[in-house]
């Protein structure tokens, strides 16, 4: 017991970060920069993707499957890397284990409030992570006096897994979602799906320069440096490994995963789910 | 033993139909409207959908868990209704019983050598339907000399289940996807997705009145009554009862699963898988 409360805290274990699909690998991607002496696990569903129109009911029960999985693995902490996931399950999630949890719309919240300037902010995502209301009750724990104005894009993640990052009937679908959040006066704009970065350029022109763009890749992954030094967890040298488990291998998966990961992949293993 | 051989012969079984998730309530609809005493269980694995772009393996592995789980609720024929599933697991399903399996492939294929004048083919469909070349395979069974050209349209399942059937955007999409098959000067294009019918009048714009458009629906529903009836399994009096299970209620669920059906959902049941 001795035994296992020392190895539980042991600085060395991994990382585990895991998404309906391959769009967290961007998380992976802020992790690998930022955090380069930390071995991660990665578990991405991709059988089971999408999860961004599934019941609050199913998108938990696939993330707690998820989230055991990188539990049994003795991660020292995880990161919730899919916003549909941080917007249904987060809780169900945090409630498996004593282990650290992060999640990308805490993380995009909070680096929402730091970037606005006069409290209006919009926020894009799937169907299932902006009717759960999630990032509306994570932006006004920070701050109370937030205007929030929410959109359901459900085709942007379709037109970046066709690779269409700056044709115009991307734009076209863009503008036709942005239309009515725009219109709102917005200054500040949440990038709720971790499939919009890639969109970053395409979306920033439909918005225009006076609306900053959030991704919280970024934001959760400095989340992790600092939670992982309070606690003393930090691994800084050594080399640190990167594992892939996926629930299968679709077509274009290795030229998709990588653009998201902006690296080769290696090491990925199929768990037959 | 002899009175399970009895019960297995018995007229007043119901049709299985399964999908990945509603497209292949068009094929129920036709079903309904042909043969209006047969009694109909429908599977369709919503929390898994879709399967346009996975594996073989996976497509395989979820179907037969489907087909079994009507074969288990004695059906008397066996109904692939989603292209991608009849692309790649067709042998597999039919090995797992002595139960006739109709499928929209074959049928869609019969169909376009029926309706083409000049020997010259379009398919449409998912990445993985179009890259099995399951189509060309069976369209060739049917008759050796005609030319075929095949081609993956991945953004027009999302674009019929975001509600935009006549948008400009989906007819810009279309207009891409088509422009090199209709260049081959195709006088015939198979729908190969349940959820492209959704599409025809669009479609049909697109293509021109020259080309005729194939829906498989139709066809496997006439297959259905033609070998029911030379099986003496037809079953034309009596109330037939419809039966739904679903993997998933996602959301927009009834909404989308109503516009494939052409009627109000009854008996809809979740099977948590």
């Amino acid at each position: 017991m001795a035994l296992w409360l020392v190895r539980a805290m042991d600085s060395s274990q991994p990382i585990g970060v895991f998404d309906s699909g391959v769009g967290g690998l961007t998380v992976v991607r802020a992790l690998i920069e930022r955090l380069p002496g930390e071995s991660i696990l990665y578990f991405g569903d991709t059988a089971r993707v999408p999860y961004g129109v599934k019941s609050v009911a199913t998108v938990t029960s696939y993330a707690v499957q998820m989230a055991q999985f990188l539990l049994d693995r003795r991660v020292k902490l995880l990161i919730i890397a899919c916003n549909t996931i941080a917007a249904v399950a987060a809780q169900a999630i945090a409630a498996l284990s004593d282990t650290p949890v992060l999640d990308v719309i805490a993380a995009g919240a909070s680096a929402a409030v730091r970037a606005t300037r006069g409290g209006r902010i919009g926020v894009i995502g799937t169907l299932t992570t902006i009717n759960s209301g999630a990032y509306e009750q994570a932006l006004r724990r920070e701050r109370e006096d937030l205007f929030v104005s929410s959109q359901a894009c459900p085709l942007l993640v379709p037109l970046v897994e066709e690779g269409w990052l700056t044709h115009e009937v991307t734009r076209q679908v863009a503008a036709e979602y942005l239309a009515p959040v725009l219109a709102q006066g917005i200054d500040t704009l949440i990038l709720g799906c971790t499939h919009y970065p890639l969109l970053q350029p395409l979306i920033g022109c439909v918005a225009g320069p006076g609306v900053a763009l959030v991704d919280s890749a970024e934001t959760v992954a400095r989340q992790a440096l600092r939670l992982l030094a309070d606690r003393g967890l930090g691994c800084a040298g050594g080399k640190p490994r990167y594992e892939f488990y996926v629930t299968d291998v679709p077509l274009r998966f290795r030229a998709i995963g990588e653009q998201f990961l902006g690296r080769p992949f290696d090491h990925v293993q199929v768990v037959p789910w």
